[in-house]
């Protein structure tokens, strides 16, 4: 991985799943307002459902099926479908799902992501690259004191991963080519975006990801110039 | 001060002499750069002479009259013209020149810098918004330790302060009103620009931002919500 470490100037980090475990962070915060309005709910359930519908909403977007929307408006709109579903949609009013949308601005890092991006810092630009919103990602990473070098997001280039532009933007505002972003993510689909784009790519397996109801991508299905089991081991593989 | 810190939710500090010291760092830089050369320049001159020329370059963007180009190319079209003037242009070969455009990329924090913005980010959003773009300021805000919680750049806005985009795509970007973000400068056309835009002001005077040739704008002539002498005091100031 020699030859890697010595081309790339940048490392992007996907934030959902692949650097905090929202699918703990929400289900936790699902659980607590349902008590709160003393409603019985699946809340990992819940969370997986209302994940299994963020892709589809972004994909809108991207092909021009709908106008550009944050991914706060894309999980309340989500949001409204499932409990209106659930049957539950009088149970909470607009404060409560409010503070639903707002779980996903405070979830918890997964154990060695950040001690492995206090490493990886110190020799490249370590850039958070999701597509949650600039407001988002700045309250998200601040409260999880994540080491991030700056941070960028799919609303800044008005397309959603994975599209080619928000990793394309991720190299013009750095400054650096394409080859010389990796892209760090524990999804086929966004490292098969950031391949398309001319990134390099480097796959983080989260078996947990998507709790325990769902299985997460695997090593083996994963194209990658770089596999690793967790930000300390990528850190050991790129020699930082 | 009371009032003031409770409406606002993000500080956005200025880069340039606000948080770091340029003219020590600029001149420093230039005077290696020439003694490696064997050109004999008086590089504090130099410095003031390379700032002098910031804000007109950028007004020609904001105005119309140039296309949008980011800091690194208006520094160096400033360069070369001055190093012609001073008829030395021989002597600063392309990779030279580089060299110098990048001076800016690396620069001292003030002393109070680092300390202040650890207190006031504890309780607020801490953005850097400077005319710089988004790489030279991630690089610049790396190597100085500065602890921002998100970078933010003219850039982001294609417009150049003090025009009105850059203060209110901060705004949008973090999600909050004009008037929830305290700009934070030591220069008075960053403040003016600023309250033109809707935003709350902060000037933090800092004496030997201009070097010992030049008048650092003084408190008594700057309009704002709030004087400070530094970001400790600024600190103070907000109660953090």
């Amino acid at each position: 991985m020699t030859d890697l470490g010595a081309v790339i100037q940048v490392i992007a980090f996907d934030i959902f799943g692949t650097t905090v475990d929202w699918h703990t962070g929400v289900t936790e915060q699902v659980a607590a307002e349902a008590r709160r309005q003393g409603v019985d709910l699946d809340a990992a359930r819940f969370a997986d459902d209302w994940r299994g519908r963020y892709l589809p909403s972004m994909e809108r977007v991207n092909t021009g099926a709908a106008e550009w929307a944050h991914l706060d408006a894309l999980h309340r709109k989500s949001l409204d479908e499932l409990l209106a579903e659930r049957g539950v949609a009088a149970a909470f009013d607009d404060a409560a799902r409010r503070r639903l949308v707002h779980a996903w601005h405070r979830l918890p890092n997964w154990d060695d992501a950040a001690a492995g991006l206090a490493r990886l810092r110190d020799r490249y630009v370590a850039a958070a690259l999701s597509n949650g919103g600039f407001a988002l990602l700045t309250h998200l990473v601040k409260a999880a004191a994540l080491p991030f070098d700056c941070i960028l997001s799919a609303e800044l280039a008005h397309a959603y991963k994975p599209a080619p532009e928000p990793y394309l933007t991720t190299a013009r505002l750095l400054d650096v080519r394409p080859d010389q972003v990796l892209m760090v993510a524990c999804h086929r689909w966004d490292l098969d975006g950031a391949r398309g784009a001319g990134l390099r790519t480097a796959f983080v397996e989260r078996p947990g990801e998507k709790g325990p109801h769902r299985t997460a991508d695997r090593a083996e299905e994963v194209t990658a110039d770089l596999h690793a089991t967790s930000f300390t081991d990528l850190a050991d593989r790129l020699g930082c």
